[in-house]
């Protein structure tokens, strides 16, 4: 079989290797299409690299069918199509309250065990979400992302007729939009690069610039001066920051999406005199992939036109290249069987 | 009658003036006890008076008696004791949803328009509530402070059993521990000053000084690694900012109590990676007001040992000079019948 693995120092192989055996508690899945991060791309960057037990083969948003499975897995058949949930949560503790999806000691398998950017997979069967067997397996591969966004959506506690902003319109924020739109909320998305404004458009959504229109003064008058009822800090830079204050209204809630690696100035003042929440929302739970792999089967959102690229695994190189070049994109999955 | 006047610039007079007849909609107030609040001493440093109208009577924590009703008013009859909450929402919007306590046009009665620190005090009638007869008038000039805490308390979502750090340990951080602790949290104070620790232990408080003690590895142990379920920050400076997010857990919920004027560094990170919630509070809604007057009565709480000082309203600078001079004092009251 062929795998890749991430080197160091922007530097992504493939090899060969021998298909392995899972072990009683693991399957091994025949990888369809492994979607790129932007995680992935920070790894590619050596921003991981004290993380990452070089080499690595990384990825962790994926789609896939079952090729083997141990002796002691017994709800799932060769041949089943699945996605992994990729959280290792077997050290959780008492003091993690439950909330396994994010506990002090979770492995996050594809970043600190080896992920699904290669021809089979072996993986604990705990990690597994059956896809019924309809399921297009290109749009597959979104689950992972999208059920980070039915998470933030779901945290948001965002309701039906709620006016809701995504600041930031890169993948995750396009996937919030879309999601927060299917359940009734009216969006807008404030995005500064022109090209995925229009690819917000393309999908139906409504996108503005906020370096052209003053986004305060456009939401204000979109609500009759209720202001937003939910904002996603997607974008993870300071202008947002300052601005996530101004749009919320009244109780207004703020999902922090984004990752800031240093502390950051926060209107706390605003915080106060509103009553604002600031909710912080990392990864999914079970629940959010059910809901994403109900939403990818229904599929009445334009899901298709996130993927704007699918290559070939051997062009693994090639491919973290191009993400790199062309800001654009949204979506690139990796056809795990084309080689 | 008497009333003290802020005349700007730390000066506080006394002045003779004609009782007034309520209007139609108001109650003519005798004020028995008026409470110095922080916000006060703000004025009395000049730090409000952009807002403030001078000369203006201050003072919006008191407590008192109807003394006479005007003609449109049915539910009050002289002689009933009485506390005002100090919100005037007559300008609320519906794009307010409902949030008059905090509606964008609210009044501040005390700030915005005159307080309660004279011997008569009209107010509009739906600014009261009612206390029962036996009530000590004494202790219901906390009502308005304590329902800051009660209202803090109520938006933290603070459940019996869960465990409580509260930065600050003034007056208002004061209530919200024993508010906390009364519902049957586990609470611990953090407060630098050693007169108020005392204070706190008096009342039967835990507090400890996060200068002499390292808060995080404590409230690690007290918790057995769980980390605090809600932190209260009523401090308002960057080291307890710097903290909060550190002593909160997993889920933990964070409750801004405090005035941040300027936009302050804040832990983005941690509230992403623990899933941590900011939950600003401000003033009080009814039932906040009800259940103050509810601990009130019932008074289990050392609610006597809060108040520090009992003061003649004639003596009104030197009362203001007093507790700029003696930060250790808790409250202040006035007593605006005694001149």
């Amino acid at each position: 079989m062929k795998a890749t693995l991430y080197e160091g120092n922007k530097v992504l192989s493939l090899i060969d290797k021998e298909v392995e055996e899972p072990k009683a508690d693991e399957v091994r899945i025949k990888v369809a299409y492994a979607g790129v991060c932007g995680t992935d791309m920070h790894i590619y960057h050596g921003m991981m690299d004290k993380r990452v037990d070089i080499p690595l083969t990384i990825g962790h948003e994926m789609s896939g069918t079952i090729d083997a499975i141990g002796e002691k897995v017994t709800d799932y058949k060769v041949g089943d199509k699945v996605v992994v949930r990729p959280l290792d949560d077997r050290l959780a503790k008492p003091s993690d309250k439950g909330f396994n999806h994010i506990c002090e000691e979770l492995k996050f398998i594809g970043i600190d065990s080896p992920g699904a950017m290669q021809q089979y997979w072996n993986v604990p069967a705990f990690t597994l979400h059956k896809l019924p067997e309809t399921t297009d397996l290109k749009l597959a591969a979104l689950v992972e992302p999208l059920s980070v966004a039915t998470h933030d959506v779901r945290m948001s506690e965002l309701q039906p007729g709620e006016f809701a902003v995504v600041l930031g319109g890169g993948p995750i924020g396009m996937l919030i939009a879309l999601v927060a739109k299917e359940m009734g909320a009216n969006v807008i998305i404030s995005e500064v690069n022109e090209s995925r404004i229009t690819k917000a458009k393309e999908m139906g959504l409504e996108a503005v610039s906020p370096v052209e229109t003053d986004l305060v003064s456009y939401v204000r008058e979109k609500t009759d001066g209720r202001l937003a009822d939910v904002v996603f800090e997607v974008a993870g830079v300071q202008p947002t920051l300052d601005i996530m204050t101004e749009i919320a209204g009244i109780r207004g809630r703020i999902v922090m999406v984004a990752i800031h690696g240093q502390p950051k100035p926060v209107n706390l003042f605003k915080f106060f005199w509103k009553e604002l929440k600031l909710i912080g929302a990392r990864v999914y739970e079970e629940e959010d992939y059910e809901r994403s792999i109900q939403l990818i089967n229904e599929n009445n959102l334009p899901f298709s036109e996130m993927i704007t690229d699918v290559q070939s695994l051997s062009e693994i190189q090639k491919i973290f290249e191009s993400i790199d070049e062309n800001p654009n994109g949204m979506k690139t999955l990796i056809d795990c069987q084309s080689i």
